[in-house]
């Protein structure tokens, strides 16, 4: 078993970034190209509050997929556990995160799960804090106070991108209208989703998100923002949906709660231990970073970091 | 939380056998009806070998799908992690465990995952040994070294009932022969399927499965079954698709490696800590005991075996 | 072979009336009841200009999806056929009529066919007109001549209950331009859809574009509407995909191109001799009317209809 | 109008030839290469027993699925409508002519029709006659006494490669049996579809095939060998489900019903007036010939063979 210091995660970057060749950048995001390829960073943030970094670690990119697990925690302090499974699922799937046939062809009332897109809008639309400004500003509020940056905020170009680029996500928000799932303001649902999806983020930021989660919900101050059964449930649908399609890779391969977005952001959660946020753009056909994929294997084998293992033998 | 006794269990057992009239005895196993329903049992074997038992422990049943995970094992030991996922892929699916449409659909080769039928079937064909009443002894032998239990055998009319109803499975083994997945003999990786879901056990042969997979292959004998690398990857397999399309289900609120069959049968692993083995012969639509998955369950939150759980904070 | 007679159209629509207990009104429609089960009316335009009708031939329904043909020999019109089946397809599918799954699965950029719904919406974005009520106006002008019906015209409260009930067929349109399919005004296209379906015609009426069919685009005054080479396709299309999922069932057993809509009415195109207009509300669930159904099937015995027939034999 | 001459043939051949660069020859049948690839011939054999012939009329292939017509005639006889199809659909389907997850998805218990390979396979369960070598006899007097060649015989090797290449038919067949459809001895019913897949015939048969489904039945020496009602059905379905996934674009664009095979065979009828036989090795990625299938379009419009046509207007 490796140590974890700054050397040894700058060696980490190192012998990840040549994956980056295996994935592509994400161009329909503004300011992504391919000049992003190679960029590789990652912060962990261990539960005595120790950081180490390394890399292009302060690179910001938009959240995109790595926001539904803050979604999914604010639904569930907003409404619990029962009434937001009613109206998402919590079971896998082997479609792609946009599918609609997945839904429909089931005969299915609900998406599948929240880290699918239609589960995150039915998700989104579960917010509470009145009209869009509001919900979207104490959405911003939770996110700060658990990576204890005050800056965080939506990149403008990035909410305009996801407006103009929407029609897909339009058409699932209105699939899950017509089956009965979103019996909300579907424009307001889909327009938070695309504000939560632009909030721009680096390495640090993503890795306090992954230590809130493995603190059970205590925040830099010491404050519980959240009760540690619904961050178990967050966890358990990392574990088996939050890599896209590669989630059952994940879980053997890296064996510790994941969600990855397709800017290339990765946030990793070790119970107990630590909090891992990585930035690598280019990315796989599922979706997800190739050298931060890889990264977060290797750490898991390097650091012992699989929940599989059997510590007591 | 509460302690593990036999008192414990008793009080588990009656809590938990009513859910049974939410489920239905799967009629196509020869000597299962409907007297069956209201049979639950439980084992649980800890790591320092003490066994608890309670209601119908030793209430055999096939072991129909829970077969999967030691014919998963054995292929890896015999092939290793690369070549046995060249066959068969680890990702969760939606669609029901028979389905061959689910990997028609995505252009596939090869099943899902070991855990659906068609995956099953291509890792027996991955089973060293020559000739099938070998390679059927070998399985067995291992099945009995890991269970401490040398009478296990296979029921000979489990058996024809299998052969009698397997038009559905010789339809996906020829289905992954077309597609190159399964390239050798076709009949004889699925006559060796149907012999290992007909072998007959009890609650406290479930758990010592479970046990075993909890001490990362160490029998009860101290002797090393499997290196401890390959039963990661099969109780994370397990957490991802081991109760069927209940899988995530499962995962948010057991929080553990489990996998069910079509008997009633479950088996659950606690690492480090403990082996479960469950009977409980009514089942849900999906394929799992109604009255052992809730009690499942209420295992985890009683007894807190949820691996999501931080256990420093 | 029965002679055409309003004797024998009288007997043949109380024949047939007993098959509207195998259906159901649509009852999502305004003014649509279970009162409305047992109405079964037809006429019969011949190419020599004779009507025939019996029972509730008087009764007006929308035209729902009898409307996609109207549709589509505008669009055939305004932008030749090459164009527009470069917008969407012109294959049967076993999918339902709302299906997305169906498009989605088959990583396809058009819909099946213009008898869908995601194909008819394509299809209403290619009609020619400038705003929607110039473009609606002109196709309830080009309706109304080849009816000769200056009548004619939408139901508010059912084109209201399309805007209300829209969901799903807003889901379609949106991922049909997330496709590209649909490059025009998304909302617009449905607004001309929802339009469409709206317009109210009796027996009579649907019998007049039976005729116009069935005449090679001749209209009852003797101007040509529309070329033969664009009816031709029409024709070709509903034979193949015009009665929803039944579609192969009637080219057997009725075999001359029909297209029916969920209002319970049916369009009947025998070339060169007739058209058929029936309104029957009582639908089965692909969304034929039963009793309507089964009197197309007894003409085309009863008057040999059947274009498979080798009349010279 | 063009004049229907050998002159006219010659010339249609050598303007169709060209197509064949969009298509690949199907190398998986025994002596199949790319040598063949722009070989194209066809026959046309009239009502009156006229024979025009042109291009490589008398080069020999395997009927493969050109077969299926055929047999669904002699289940028709054999067994009638009604009992036909209650064993196979008569709807078209969107899915490929091998899929299973077509009837899987759909929850069906048979076939969607019998052009598919699926449904193929359950009417060949439907021929009588005992044991297959009988059954095979009887179906083979019945080919050659329609096309009036007695030569006519099974190639043994592209039976063998039928057999070598036939798990996904197998697979097929099995889910038949699972299902309920094919109820009769699963083996003997792929063996028989084999063998029929494998008798050669060249132009001047296949045309004649066509010639009795446009007399109603009436073979060369005028006994009538089916009756007119059953040709109506096989008729019907060739139009909506005849050329693959192109059957839609086959009924617009010639407007007869056809059925292709992938050894580039395709059977035409015009009902009263003629039968085309049609053989051109490269096909396109449904399975049809590309240069055959030109030739079909381009006979529809020079000789008005498109039965959607007003004649007498």
């Amino acid at each position: 078993m490796k140590q974890l210091t700054n050397e040894y995660l700058n060696e980490a970057i190192e012998d990840c970034r040549p994956y980056a060749v295996n994935g592509n950048v994400n161009t329909s995001l503004p300011n992504f190209d391919d000049t992003l390829r190679d960029k590789l960073g990652v912060s962990i943030m261990t539960t005595d509050q120790s950081v180490y970094s390394a890399g292009n670690s302060t690179h910001c990119v938009p959240m995109q997929s790595t926001a539904k697990i803050i979604a999914l925690m604010l639904a569930l302090h907003d409404f619990g556990k029962e009434r937001v499974f009613q109206t998402v699922g919590m079971e896998p799937t082997d479609e792609m995160f946009n599918s609609i046939g997945a839904i429909e062809s089931h005969d299915k009332v609900k998406p599948f799960n929240p880290m699918v897109n239609a589960g995150a809008i039915v998700v989104c639309s579960l917010i509470k804090g009145g009209n869009n400004d509001n919900r979207f500003d104490r959405y911003l509020r939770f996110l700060k106070q658990m990576t204890n940056n005050n800056e965080l905020a939506m990149d403008e170009s990035v909410y305009q991108a996801e407006i103009a680029n929407g029609a897909r996500n339009r058409s699932l928000a209105y699939f899950m209208q017509s089956t009965g799932a979103l019996i909300f303001d579907v424009e307001a649902a889909l327009d938070l989703y695309f504000r939560i999806n632009a909030v721009m983020m680096c390495c640090e930021d993503f890795s306090r998100v992954g230590l809130l989660l493995a603190r059970d919900g205590v925040d830099p101050g010491g404050e519980r923002l959240i009760p540690p059964h619904h961050l178990r449930t967050v966890k358990a649908i990392m574990m088996t949906s939050g890599m896209y399609n590669s989630s059952g890779e994940y879980a053997v391969d890296a064996g510790f709660p994941c969600k990855s977005g397709v800017s290339g952001s990765i946030i990793g959660v070790v119970s107990g231990r630590m909090g891992i946020g990585i930035v690598g753009p280019a990315i796989d056909k599922k979706g997800n970073s190739t050298a931060g994929g890889a990264l977060i294997k290797k750490l898991s084998r390097d650091l012992k970091l699989n929940m599989f293992r059997t510590e007591t033998l």
